[in-house]
């Protein structure tokens, strides 16, 4: 029996990122889960949704820049930390060591496993959040990370989100291959379910 | 010591959603997990992107509306040969039973134990994909799902993709309770990091 939710987002659980910013010449860290995969081929575009009154909002759009940092499981109270605590009136800039890479306005984590640089493409306007675009221009691993020279994601750990029940989750265990686990499911097997 | 890896787009994993559409006439579906989340709050926004050569994208564009359904662990396989095979060769309107909401063009599987309703707001013209912005006009769950009255994942079994290693994954552990584990830490804290 389904039950309605009144139009509910169930798009959960999402990868937690830390945003990098500068903002009024300091920079800062703001935690967001409300991200998004725009576009993956020679250019890549990803976004982030942040409520309108976020002071991290001023610096992307001052800027046209900022970062996506992906904090791992041992950084989860850093990271639940800046996302509590505003920059207007807590400063976040000592928090984590910094390093920059092509744009000094997109400071990122060096502890963070995965970082990505962004230009930012394009805002869209909702009604209680700015949706912000980002072209990635470069991204930065650490090389543990690595298996076979692809990111390994049982070694990222990264730390998922669900607003249903405001927890963190971990990566679990693998569950089959994609473009393959489908393929052994013939059109007659099909019509048995 | 980080190493460049070219721009890679590194947000995962993603939630794992099959899409449904209505193409010429028939049901259609198919497996997205470049997805986002763009507004929450009284209107719920969220976004699929679709490579420009899905057949999917027709029906979107023509109908204006489009369904997200979640699969849970025991979908894999289905969910799976959903996004090997296009609609355009290929009948997926009998792999689930289907049921509609409000809207006849937007089929919605009911084995998935959370769907929703969506209504096209917005496309937006990327390089290789159509990115299609939805307004979610309602959400319907299996009620089995709901933990005090809330969704709980750990029920729900998603399934996570992650394009690095062409893996999809379990939903782990929960790790922490979010807008609360960083609160223990206090500016001293940080300073020591």
């Amino acid at each position: 029996m389904k039950k309605k939710l009144e139009a509910l987002n169930c798009l959960y659980p999402m990868p937690t990122v830390l945003v990098g910013t500068v903002v009024n010449g300091r920079p800062n860290f703001t935690t967001i889960a409300h991200v998004g995969i725009m576009n993956v081929g020679k250019q890549n575009y990803i976004s982030i949704s942040s409520w309108k009154g976020h002071y991290s909002n001023i610096g992307i759009k001052e800027k046209g820049m900022f970062s996506i940092n992906i904090p791992s499981e041992d950084m989860v109270e850093e990271t639940d930390y800046c996302g509590i605590f505003s920059g207007k009136d807590t400063d976040k800039s000592t928090i984590f060591e910094i390093f920059y890479g092509e744009m000094k306005a997109a400071p990122m984590i060096s502890q963070a496993l995965i970082n990505m640089e962004c230009k930012l493409y394009k805002t869209i306007d909702f009604p209680a959040h700015d949706l912000f675009i980002g072209e990635i221009i470069e991204t930065y691993c650490d090389e543990k990370v690595l298996t076979d020279n692809a990111v390994d994601l049982s070694k990222v750990k990264p730390v998922l989100f669900d607003m249903h029940r405001k927890q963190y989750w971990k990566l679990g265990e693998p569950l089959a291959k994609c473009w393959d686990i489908g393929r052994g499911l013939k059109k007659g097997d099909m019509q048995n379910h």
